[in-house]
């Protein structure tokens, strides 16, 4: 993604710096426009499985994110989204270094929204593929929705 | 899972000694028997997305975690497995304090393995359920079907 | 599933009775209680790969049709379903005879129920298993959830 | 897709025809070239549900059928493949009409390969997205990997 939207990558950043999780997975924004959401982590030596490359789960992670943030760039005030399912396709091992995925909204409506993300490495090389099936909801109803014991 | 094997418990102990991402993301063994494995993660601040609510990536990466491991009772030695693809739905909100993911194969063949997992919390509620398919391989061919391109 | 709710099992019969699709692809409703429904199809040569194997999108179409179903007895009046993601891990391969899909609801919510399914074959071989996210809405608002272009 | 591999399309109309399953859902191809399929479906009254709209099982397995060959087109003489994992998001209802599933494949290796396809309608609209993993081996070895009980 060249360019992009500064007032958008400015208001992801921000969300971003309040989450601690992300600080913590060293998650960063790169690039954002309206339905493209592009993040990168920094893999290090924490990240690896026993083989020495990158956990899948971390894979599985960074895509989820970018496209959880992508449907937030489409989101009207007022709302939120909650990712309800997810899927991915492993498919080549990850080494450390930097890894980006990139993220695009499918389709949005005012009740569902679904996207998909590529994860590559710095060479360009596919890492993963992932789809999410994500809620969107009023802000008012998100104890109800987000769990449905309450 | 009452009891287990515990020399099936020592052997993943160790390999989860062995591989940082365990230790960084705080995942441990719980219980362990041929075909089904329960680790725990103890979620804290740095697990928490803005809504003060565990990411969804944790629960993916524990999921995934706990079939990995779960298919791993089953191989026969000079094997080994590599995750290829995941699905996950998420159920309900994750709060702070321990969470748990037990997986099970559902069916393990001498190429491919199927497993799932629930991920609980502390009060037995379900956050997310999860299904993985699994490559098996002979260790000798790791970098060739892990790596396509080696 | 033993026994089950007469009067659910006589409104899911009506409704496959009047969609063209169950009646041509031979599909029938065994059982059903409140979140659980079981549905049957005949596999004769019409659904046979060139390995004289059930086609796995039958088996796919029969597991989705029991879990839209399973949703369907959680619904309140005025209400509808649409499934909006789809999942399935094949297990083994299906021979001609009756082959069973099992499904339950394993959460529904006002917005959104997640479903899975078991299918079997005539002796209790697992075939495959399959989960469904699903879109719950207002008959009202069919048209533009549904296709979010109108 | 323009044009296509004619011999290719020869080896798959010949695979089509010799398949019970494809003459009864009206299943043919469109166009084939190395690594990519396209084939359609008339959607009649027949393959409606209750509301008038092609029944997503129907979608699920005209977008397996495509990605399946897709693979076919990549395996070395004496491999066969066997559709593993399924996963499909519904994006738009489909209406009676010729429906058309692309498939290409993103990765192929020796042993699993990961494919995945766009279903349209006659007006290009989107109706689904489709991912499948796909087991590839010998054919001497069908029985034995296929059904893991023999």
């Amino acid at each position: 993604m060249d360019g992009g939207d500064d007032r958008l990558v400015d208001d992801l950043r921000r969300r971003v710096d309040e989450t601690p999780f992300y600080g913590w997975a060293g998650i960063s924004i790169v690039s954002a426009r309206e339905g493209e959401v592009e993040v990168a982590m920094e893999v290090g030596a924490d990240h690896l499985n026993i083989q020495g490359l990158v956990h899948g789960g971390l894979l599985a992670t960074l895509a989820d994110t970018a496209m959880g943030l992508a449907v937030r760039t489409r989101l009207e005030p007022g709302s939120r989204h909650v990712t309800i399912q997810l899927g991915v396709q492993f498919l080549s091992p990850g080494r450390p270094g930097r890894i980006v995925a990139r993220a695009r909204v499918v389709r949005s409506g005012r009740q569902i929204a679904h996207a998909e993300a590529d994860v590559v490495d710095a060479g360009g090389k596919l890492l993963a593929r992932a789809q999410s099936t994500v809620a969107v909801m009023a802000e008012r109803e998100n104890a109800r929705i987000g769990d449905p014991d309450q």
